[in-house]
């Protein structure tokens, strides 16, 4: 998917004439550019959005519609967990990585609750209840779920674990179209001028680069759109982008299955060429659905010679990025009979070995020997004593895989599936006030979502429900600036 | 050290004056800077050449002087290697990692002999001899040696490996200095304006756009100046900039020791700011110098959880960038009585722990039984026998360690010395023009060295001179494509 916008903006004075005028401009209709539209619109300004597609959601709508969310909720505390305000700061910086965003991760935590009730306050509906265990998304309607790496190591050594995810009540996967739809009833009960199959293409720049309006293609015209308080870029990440993933995120490439709708960088690089800095564009949030059956997560990793590199307790996306650090190109799930069950089938994982004894998966496999049967009879003298030294794994999760026959499953990183999607975007302050590389603001411009690099910035930290949370909440942000401009 | 550098540039309309005018204005006076300003000067152009330090060097004068030349030249056949221009391109291209830039590998790898003939005929010494094995720089005043992973898994299945390090004539280590000397003569032999202690601030844009001079503060007075045919930003990568570190390479911090004299990424910012598009930004370059004596390559590494994780007889600085990636803050050279020798004090290298079995090494260290212990004894297993099934190390440095006493010697990230220097930058075409995010020039402005992102890219493929020969082929190319403007 090509992007064809025109990086540079256009200067002002090549104006001829406003087609649209309006108070603040929002580009793209997922979560964040919905809620950047709510906020400025309440704050009373003139809003009109702009979307590409036919309609609303984004990689939004793409997801489960989950949001990170802490600090002791109703349902937190139904469901009997303590949650603190410093517990949900210390864990988002931790997944935050190196280049956690320290101002971003406080604001967020201390706000959070309030965030919460601003959902519900726009509709958004949760019933309320809390489902254990190990899951991608409720296959029913529950709210509450472990959705990141609370529990596992080295987290929770650092950070009281609770869970955080709070889903959207909607029955299966994919709340986010519910979740999206919501805020756009929002968007239109306040009056925001939405405009879809609405491309936006350049951004407009006075003589001092303030951002003052933007050139959107409709109905194949150029349309001249005069943003008076600013332009709000909403336009998510560039995991559609094949020449954006190449110059700025390679290893993403391994991966079979972008998540994005529309999600090829066009934000980003108008950002970047109005002046705005993009930072951390090597990261990206991968996963494999491995975790279903739950009775796999007992299981353990070994990569390609036989090694174990991670406690497989952690989020399923922590677990899944890691294995493309691996060498090779594959990582094999060992699990014997008593845990042993068909993957998901969306998950593309194979058997690709199986034996009597770990030595014949071994010698199957085709690695050395001494190599993958070493690492079993490790974990597994281990295990029988409820530890994990090497990994620090839970002890609930652990079992010795001593029950025969064993199998080896194979995550293949182009084969199986893969899916990911970019985590590096522009440069933001907390009130989504774009920043160049010498970290002046670029005055009239924001982002949010992912077309910013928010809260989730790390692969290996991410958790379901952070870039949800990243999106709707410094989506307000950025709206509420916006409109005080 | 921060830059202080304004990073969008002066309009053109705000010059009261010109102070200086000049054809090509060239910013950073290391092996770039220098080649630059000599192609500019000898296609005609007059040349002025700006350093912010009292004199040249940069970080090439910190080097060894090394330039990775191949394709066949007078010292490879003389010391009996056919090398070929395609297993040079193959090399050069897989050394690039993910992101390649196969233009720049392919146009280097055909004029890699007449880029050497340049050299010499600019003065450059060579005295001609091979020095076979393992090392770091030469402790004499040798030619060729091996400066890369040539010999090692996977490269030596793909291109047929050929020792390609060409070292400056010079006793001893650190003959990058003695490379810029000689460079510098033939600048300002050639007439090149030089003004040191001149620190470039400002790129200077015209209404379109195009870089047509800088702002330069020389004896605390800015001057302006006119550059009719362009800037060359040759000012070096930002491995000294924290703040830079934090936003686009997080993991760097990891490295002990930046390898800079000024690389405070000035010219990254500047270029960025005039609408240049930075690339790769996140890899970078490290090395612990644990390769001698060089009976340590055959020891095996292990990370912190006892597990191996790469062929030792690679490149040191592939083995030690892979380190960086493994889980800890710490790995151990595993090692028996009798290869076992102290690394130079340089490396900060210490002995974790000795024992008179593997276990008990294992133990000391305070590792889980059953995780080093297995690793060695697997090793020792196909060592025997001259195999190294997991890793590929090449036999001949393949030994079992069963010669006891054993010690694990520690390199830690923070105490050990782990150098580094950035490989992310601006991107450029073979002719050093910048491009911007959208792949279009920007007009007047051009890039080399590790102000750009060249031919080395990727961390783990990093081999020893590709940077200089990076710095000299395109620092020429740019300046000689700027001079034709």
């Amino acid at each position: 998917m090509s992007t064809s916008v025109a990086v540079r903006p256009l200067p002002v004075a090549d104006v001829a004439s406003w087609d649209i005028e309006t108070d603040v401009a929002v580009v793209g209709f997922g979560a964040s550019g919905a809620c950047a539209a709510i906020e400025a619109a309440e704050a009373g300004a003139s809003v009109t959005l702009f979307e590409a597609g036919s309609g609303s959601g984004g990689a939004s709508a793409l997801s489960g519609g989950e949001i990170y969310i802490g600090g002791g909720t109703d349902v937190q505390r139904a469901a009997g967990f303590e949650d603190t305000v410093e517990a949900l700061e210390t864990y988002l910086k931790m997944a935050g990585g190196p280049g956690a965003d320290e101002a971003k991760c406080k604001l967020y935590a201390s706000e959070s609750l309030n965030h919460y009730d601003w959902l519900k306050s726009q509709g958004v509906p949760y019933k309320g209840t809390y489902l254990p265990g190990k899951i991608m998304e409720p296959d029913g309607d529950d709210t509450l779920i472990w959705s990141g790496s609370e529990e596992a190591w080295p987290f929770r050594d650092h950070a009281k674990p609770a869970p955080r995810g709070h889903v959207i009540q909607f029955m299966g996967w994919g709340g986010g179209r519910k979740l999206v739809d919501v805020l756009e009833a929002r968007v239109r009960a306040l009056g925001v001028d939405v405009r879809t199959d609405a491309k936006v293409t350049r951004l407009i720049a006075d003589a001092d680069h303030r951002i003052v309006g933007l050139v959107v293609r409709i109905n194949n015209e150029a349309l001249y759109v005069k943003a008076r308080k600013g332009v709000v870029l909403c336009t998510g990440g560039f995991c559609m982008n094949q020449a954006m993933l190449e110059r700025y995120a390679p290893q993403a490439l391994k991966c079979s299955d972008p998540i994005g709708e529309n999600d090829n960088g066009s934000g980003i690089l108008m950002g970047m060429g109005a002046g705005g800095d993009a930072i951390h564009m090597d990261q990206f949030f991968s996963t494999c659905p491995w975790i279903i059956p739950e009775s796999l997560v007992k299981g353990i990793f070994v990569n390609s010679v036989g090694n174990r590199f991670i406690n497989e307790d952690c989020y399923h996306g922590r677990v899944s990025r890691t294995m493309l650090d691996q060498p090779g190109d594959k990582v094999y799930l060992l699990v014997d009979n008593e845990i042993f069950a068909r993957p998901i089938d969306l998950a593309r994982i194979e058997i690709a070995a199986v034996g009597e004894t770990w030595e014949e998966v071994e010698a199957e496999l085709g690695m050395a020997s001494g190599t993958l049967a070493k690492t079993v009879e490790t974990f597994n003298h281990y295990a029988a004593k409820g530890e994990d030294p090497v990994f620090h794994k839970h002890p609930s999760w652990l079992k010795p895989l001593t029950e025969g026959p064993f199998a080896a499953l194979e995550l293949n990183f182009k084969d199986s599936y893969f899916s990911f999607f970019t985590l590096g975007g522009l440069n933001t302050l907390p009130t989504g006030e774009v920043l160049d590389p010498g970290g002046v603001v670029v005055p009239g411009l924001f982002a949010a979502g992912r077309a910013a690099c928010g809260l989730p910035r790390w692969g290996a930290g991410y958790s379901s429900g952070m870039s949800l949370a990243d999106c709707t909440f410094f989506g307000r942000m950025a709206g509420r600036q916006a409109a005080s401009q």
